[in-house]
Order: C-alpha cells, then structure tokens, then sequence
C-alpha cells in the first residue's frame, strides 16, 4: 500500500460500552495507524456517532477484504457504517442556471486543488455557463426547459449522469425543482445553496422576502436536498451585516459572497467524508 | 442655555429638492451649530428620512417655541418629524418572567450610565426578579396571572405605567403576549427580545425548534411589539454558531449572551432617538 | 446632462458653525438635487468630514464650471475638497506574484459589473497570471525582477502605469516592496491587501506568525500604502475563526476567502468615492 | 459511586500505534462507559492528544486506585497525563481593579449555575468591587498598592490563596502585572483578559491603541499568564466591528461586551478540563 492511502470510517449506532475500544483494537490489531477520531453522542436519542481515519500503510487486512472483515464487529454493535477511501476521486456534477457566481467558485477552488474529486460535467438550462466551463475543459450538457416534458429531461439528465458515474450533484444556484424520483436517486448526495438563512425566508426570491421584513442580517445555507423543498438537512450557514442603506442589489452582492463560502464548505466536507446526517440535522466532524 | 443641550429633528418626508439645504438653514440662520446630521432615502418609495442634531447654546429659538417656529417649513415639504431634547430621562419600564439575565444585563448597564434614562419600575408575573430590583434601588410590581382575567391586570398595569410618566416599555425575557389595547398604548415604545433570527422561529420555544431544525447558527431579535406577535419593525439581530455538539442546553447559554447584547443595543439607540420605523421596517441613524 | 450623471464632493474642515447649510445651499440653488449626504465630525480634533451626492440633471454649473464656481465657498471655511464626476471609469492596474486568488476574484467581480473602473493592465513579477488576465481581454505586462536593478524596472512601470493614465493601483497579493519614490506617484491610490489582522503580523508570512502564536482568529487588512511597510491607514478588515485542528494550510485556505472580500470591498469604496483618509485612518462614508 | 461521576483524562504524547485502542481498552476492561472522547495529533511534530471522558458508575476500579493502576501503560507509551474527577468545585479566586463588568458577568454567570466551581474570594487593590462582591456572598480582600513593597502584598495574597486551597485564578481586568514569582505558583492557572486581538495592542491602553491605529475590528484575548505580559498561550479571542463613527468611549462599550464573553468562555472551558496547553497554544477539546 501507499504511505497516502487511507480509510475512513463512518459509524452511528445505539450508544453502548466498549464501541470506540473495540473499533480502536480491530484497527491496531491488524497493524493500522489511527490518524485521526472524532466521536460525539446524541444523549437524548442515546445514539453514537464516530469517524476514524487510519493508514493503510503496513495494515494487514487488503482494503477489499475489510468490509468482511469488521461486519461481524458491525453486527455485534449494530452499527450503521460506510467505509471511503483516500485519496480518490468520486465524480461530481454541477447543476446551474443563470446565476454563475457559484459556479466560478467552485471551479476556481477545483483548480487550486481544494476538492478532491472530478468535476466530470456541468448541466444547465441555460447556455450562460458553457463558455467558462469549456474553457475549465469541462463538459457542458445544456436541457432547455421549453415545451419538453420535466420527466423527460430529468431521465435524459440521469442517464447522463449515471454514464458519468456520478456520485455527487451540486446546485450551485440551479432555479428549476428536482422531482422526487430524480432526489431519490441522489440520497443525500444532491448538496444546494440556498440564499437565505433557513427556515427564514425559503421558497423563491428569499433576499426580496428579506429585503421587505427588514432584516438586519442576511444569510446563505447549504443543505442536502430532500423531496421537501428547502427543508433538507442543513450542513453549514453563514450570515452578514445589512442595513435600511442596503438595497435589494447590495442584499444580492453580499449575499453572493456568503453563498460561495457557504456551498464550498458543505462540498469540501462532503468530500473529506465528514457529514453524518440523523434526524434530518447533520452531525460535521472535525 | 446650557452648553450641553441639544435637540434631534427626525424628519421623513417625500424626496424633494431643498430639504436638507432648507433645514440646515433653518438652524443656522437662527445660530445653532449642527453636530450630527445623517440621511437616507428609499429610492424604491421615493422617501426622505433625516436625523439632525444641533447644538441649543446659542441657538436664538428657546426650546418650547421650536415646533411652532419650524411649522411652517415642514407643511411645506410634507414632513413627518419629531423633536427630542437632549439631555433627558425618560421613563422606563420593564417587564420580565423568571429569565432574568436580561434584565440584570440592563440594570448593570444602567449603573455603568450607558442608558440615559429613568428605570422606574419592573412589573413581573413572577417573583423571582423582586429581589435584585429592589437592590438597584427600583420599585417592583408583582401581577400573579393566577385566575385573574388578563384584561384585568393589563389595565392596572396600564394605570401604573400612567401614574409614573412611562414613556418606553422594555420586554425583556417577558413570556406573556400583551394584548392589542396594551400595545396600541405605546405605539413604536414597546421593545420586545425575541430568542431566535427572526422570522424564523417564531412563536413558542425558539430554541427548542432551532435545534429541532438543525441549523448551524443560532440568533436574537430584538423589534417593537406590534399586534402581530413576533412581527414587529426589526431593530437588530445578531447570530452565534453552534453545532451539532452543542445541546438545546448550549444553544439556550450561547443565546443568552446574544439577546443581552441585542437588546441592549436597540434600547440604546431607542434612547438616542436614532430609530424610524417606516413600511414596518427600521431606519437606524448612526 | 443625463439623467444619470452625478457629482461626489468629499470635504474635510475644521468644524464650524453653517457649512451644511452653506454647501447645501449650494447646491439647491443651483438646480441640484441631493442624492446622498453623510457627515462626521471627529470631535477630538474638530474636524468635519462630508460627502454629499447630487445629481446634475438640471444642474445650472456646468461640470467643468463647478470647481471655479465652488471656490469662493470653499476659501470660506477653509475646506479641502476633491470632485468627482459619475458615471466615469478610471483606469485601474492590478499587480501579482504567484497567488492568483485575489486577482482571479477582482476579475470576475469586474466581469459581474461590481466595479465602476477600468482594469487596464496586469503586472506581474511571475508569468503565472498571464493566461488568465488575457482570456479576460486584459493586457499582461511581466517584470521579472532576476538580477534587474529594481529603480529601472520601477521606471519602465511607472513609464507603463502613465502611459495608460493610471489612477489607482491594486496589489492582489504582490509579494515586492515599492520604493518610496513608486509610492509617491499615487498617494492615497494604491490598495494593498495584507493577509493578517494589521497591525498583528505586519512583515514576511503571516499565517505562519498567526499559526506559530496560536491565535484563535486570523485577519486581512486592506489598507492604502505608504511608504511604511504595512502601516497605511487601514480601509477595511475582517476575521474568521481557526482552532488547534486547522494546520498552516487551512489558515492559507480560510485566509484566503477573507483577502478576497476584505479587498473588493476596498477597491469597491475607493471607486465610489466614499473613502477620506485623515490621521492616518481612513473614513468611509456610508 | 454515584451515577453522575465521571473523570477526565487528559493526554499528550509522541504519536504512535496503538495508543486510542490501549486506552479505550483500559477504560473497557474495567467496566467504564466512555461518554466522550476527542483526540488530535500535530503533524508537524508528531504530538498526541486526547481527552477522554468516562462514567464511574461501575467502573471497576476505586478512583484514588485509578492513577496506580494507568501508570503502566502511561509509562508504556511516554504520557502526559492528568486525572480530574467529576462533579468537582475547584477553588477560584478573582482579582479585579476598578473596571468591574467581568467581575459582575461572572459572578451572575455563576449564580446561574454556568461554572462548576467556587468562587471563594475575590482580591483587589481599590475598594469599588467590595459592596457587590459581599452581595454575592463571597469574602472580598482589598490590597491597596499605596507604599507598600509589591513582594510584601504578594506574599500576603499567595497566604491567603493557600489558606483557601484556591486552584484557579482569574484576572478579570486586574491592573497590576504579577511577579514571576506569584506566576509561578499558579502555571497554566491563571487566566487574563487582555483588552485587544494579541498580538495586536498588547501592554497599556489598549482601546487607544486601536482607536489611533484606525483598526475596523476591536478585539478581546484571554489567555494564561506567563511570565512575559500579554504573551501567554491564547484560549479565546473575539473581534467586533468599529467604525470612524466610533468614539474611543465606544470602542470600551463595544469591547466590554467582547471581554466579557471571551473570559467566561476561557473559564468555562479551564473549568470543563478542555484545555491542553503545547508550545505556548492552547489545544481546545469539544
């Protein structure tokens, strides 16, 4: 194995006495180094969260065998587990419209190396977007909306993406709903920027909804898209200063800044496989 | 008279030519200095909003006849205005249950001469603040729900306030909802905290719903009480991150220390007359 | 005129009695109507600061006649004055090393339409940034310092920055000194951003500092330059959280998202003319 | 043992295999539940932390027997270790100067119920803190600095932090810088507020530092006192925004907010054993 190549194990589970050091001992028996741990227990569900990450440097067990390997420990505790493994490259789309300030983002951080994962492909129904991303020598599929049957777009839309592999969408600032049947072929892995502070002002237009309520603080949220609108799991949220100085344009403005920080962060967690979702609510690793 | 005496002009207006040049002349012409000026207009309502502050020492109108003296230039253009005189006490209430961290924080500021203004008294419907009100000095009233019909108490309460002159009532932490009649009283005087970012979270139990919901920042609002709870003018806001560590415990104690500090800034500017309320939305004057 | 076209005075006096209403009446008597006015008076040295907006749509002066026409005025109470014309473009030079974030942001900003100026020209001592700033349409310009005397190559710049009548210069993380006698060519116009909480941190690697002293927060700081390294006076900040987890890379990566807002909001003030410096610290006009 | 105890372990160590899964194990094999556990390692120098928190509630060995029998494996892998068992109220003393809003917020912090532990006495050299330290009910013990030799008072005040077994001292903007010698008996156990973002503004006056440097941010720092002023290992820090309209009165109002809540969370978290102090920084557990 490469000094490099790493597992991370994600683990939750009915709280119980000996999980952290059975788990620790399967890892050090079989020659691993834990590289890094980060436990948390809900008490009020009495449930048990944890990621571990160790080396698979000098570990004796071959990375396709340790499935087989921990299930008998998984069973004992019945835990709930996945296993991911570093460094890879899990595919990833992005899904725009008209609004391009995330996408840019997101495609200057890919180019500084912040994500680890393939931008494989960016899908719009707009053509404003496919100059700039070509020119990342990125794909572009363009789905106008027009007359076309929604359930005939989104099927061509995941053929496309099941062609591609791809694991994670991201909706960086993507204006169209997703049916119930294309999110569930996405659980929690469809990731969208919302441009409010959720569950403040959620549905369209949310700086206008916050422009007229007169808030003092505007704000962007990130979450895992689920068949409810906006009511998905929250991964991160940010907030800024506003004024009555401040019209509905600088509302925009500002917020686009939140908006960039905000998506960029739930998708560099994603990828260092630091989310657990439970109750609807995200538990982030450090 | 006095060096130190001053007067705040709040002005809002239709936007027209000559407004400020007219009531800057105004002053000057009848010798006060300007020491403050600030303006704003809504470009979207075409509306003119203004606070103008001038020194009263040598100024050639005596305080009692500056309203009829500006009279004329203000049908002129239309305005909505107000006068305050500075230095002044006016008196305040405040009403609190049996959180009290609010309103210590108030009293301590209050001593440290942050507030200009009078605390009179603070009316409960719970004992527990009794004690350290009286230790600043304060007078405190106790009206006990019990089987008392609301109407009842909010009319003694009413006479009480009347007896002592009070011109501002403070909720701070009060759990009680007042009735319309109550607010219709103290129109834009009523200012209300309320644990959470509005507008989300209103109602019962903010704390207990943002947790529930899983969001990544928790926040305050303090706004003026209107007849629609919870949907007053907002005056500031404020938020404080949390996570998934955080229990509905942390959430309440990380809270706190910003419902002390957004209310006390509202009270604050409320104080220095630095607040309009327009289209139920704040101007605040710097 | 157009409709559109405005007029910014920025003035800065010693503090006495009438200059609004004289400067306002200025402008009412002419035609003019003002758009936006803010005042400060610093108390401490009985200094008065104003911007003041106004439209020239029927304005009397003719733009060129205004300063002529103003002078009288301005001998009166002493003021130090500058005017500024909108809608204009002044000419902008953005300087580079090798970290290209700032640059790449300012660049989609400008694309966006966010800035009111032209980017006539990128220097750079590296040719990493040439690529981008031509597929941007902007000119690209390499000064390699190699064994080059550093007043020649400062020469052939400045004989560069006049000949395309450069106003103001951005140093979007450009890793040389400029001399003194650089400096003087743009007093109050060249923008640095300094990637630390100024003055914590001034000099060589920043984050490295803040990392090695443990701090729990790290900074940026734009400040206009003068020919004291880091010391200029300070147009905007901010902060973002670190903890013992975040390694010297994650403070380069949080720092980064701060530079870029930290920095457009200078550049974006200095273009809207809302900027005063005094004392070495800078007012900025709402 | 009742079921609410608990203990605390806190480690430090070179990085090696093994070490989560030896200790885990210990607690296991004894019959202890884990309740929380966080760990991180310094890459750089290849550093081990943890904390570790389990119940005594069946825990098979006798508290006072628990560091006899953790020697081995602590010699085993080279720890740093320390125990502290839960519930525990550790003595604390406070030494205030004239400026008493720390003093106040931590003492209604701890009427609330925030610290788990008790406040014995409080130690200043003015008398202005007495009638509301005696309020509380603790002993206040005034030193005036007058004539007297600054060892003669030290010793007099270590006499009397002795005589009360006082474990932890808070200086909650304490004015006199202590001896080293006075240092010296309390290492990593005293706790300052220091008025400014450290490294920015340490030493005298630190509010007018800021103001005259033209800072956008003010800040607040609490750390652990070392022999060097304002240079110990950094627990918290938090920054507010100040603008050209702030008067150096208000950058003490705004930052006594920020000393406030910066402090009591450096005491909550000292408190709570979440603090490993490494190379003058501090490691803050979850």
């Amino acid at each position: 194995m490469d000094k490099k190549e790493k597992v991370v194990l994600l683990i939750s589970c009915p709280d119980r006495k000996g999980i952290i050091a059975k788990v620790a001992n399967f890892i050090y028996s079989h020659g691993g180094n834990i590289e890094h741990s980060d436990e948390h227990t809900d008490f009020e569900t009495n449930t048990f969260f944890m990621r571990i990450v160790w080396s698979l440097h000098r570990f004796k067990i071959k990375p396709q065998q340790i499935p087989h390997k921990f299930a008998p420990l998984a069973k004992e505790f019945s835990l709930k587990w996945r296993l991911h493994f570093f460094p890879s490259r899990p595919q990833v789309a992005i899904f725009v419209s008209r609004q391009l300030h995330c996408l840019y983002d997101l495609l200057l951080r890919y180019e500084e190396g912040q994500f680890h994962c393939n931008i494989s492909l960016v899908i719009s129904n707009h053509k404003d977007a496919e100059k700039i991303v070509k020119s990342f020598g990125i794909k572009f599929f363009y789905f106008p909306l027009g007359k076309r049957n929604v359930q005939d777009v989104e099927k061509e839309e995941l053929a496309l993406l099941e062609e591609h592999n791809i694991e994670i969408v991201v909706l960086a600032r993507y204006m169209r709903i997703l049916s119930s049947n294309f999110i569930k072929h996405f659980p929690q892995r469809i990731i969208n920027i919302h441009h409010s502070f959720l569950p403040a002002f959620a549905g369209a237009r949310p700086y206008r909804q916050a422009y007229l309520r007169g808030v003092k603080l505007i704000g962007a949220t990130s979450h895992y898209v689920t068949t409810e609108v906006d009511s998905g799991p929250i991964i991160e949220q940010d907030t800024v200063r506003v004024s009555h100085r401040d019209s509905l344009a600088d509302f925009v403005r500002k917020g686009k800044d939140l908006e960039k920080i905000v998506l960029s962060r739930a998708l560099l967690w994603h990828l260092e496989r630091k989310i657990l979702v439970y109750r609807n609510k995200t538990v982030i690793f450090d």
